[in-house]
């Protein structure tokens, strides 16, 4: 069942396990399309406009994101 | 503790609950920063440009963003 990749992926291969949090500006979460069949996660860096892969599967980057969900804003609308 | 909005934040308010999932292009991750000291989690819909935020505490948010972490790629380089 594993889908091949395709030309119009970001991600040439896995990505890094991971980068420093600090230099994090913004993670993005693209989901497989008609253009690139893989779930892709693309790091965008504080220098400049480095983007980088980031591999989902790495410790870093789901306790990344799982933090990120976890992090309370400050609104109380409800 | 809340830390009070500030005005260069993307969000001005929690965000919607859900957006359809074939809508979305992407998903941003925006850690806090001098600018926003809030979390803000962004999706970029496919039908033109349209941005909206998304509720990180939503039901919706967090099982679309978990599912992310576990679709595994097609790439095995270990």
């Amino acid at each position: 069942q594993a889908r091949a990749p395709k030309g119009r992926c970001f991600c040439a291969d896995k990505g890094v396990n991971m980068v420093p949090p600090k230099l994090i500006e913004k993670v993005e979460i693209i989901p497989p399309s008609p253009s690139c069949e893989n779930q892709e996660i693309v790091v965008t860096l504080k220098n400049g406009t480095e983007q980088k892969c980031l591999n989902p599967e790495s410790k870093f980057t789901q306790k990344y994101i799982m933090r990120a969900l976890k992090k309370r804003s400050a609104f109380k609308l409800d």
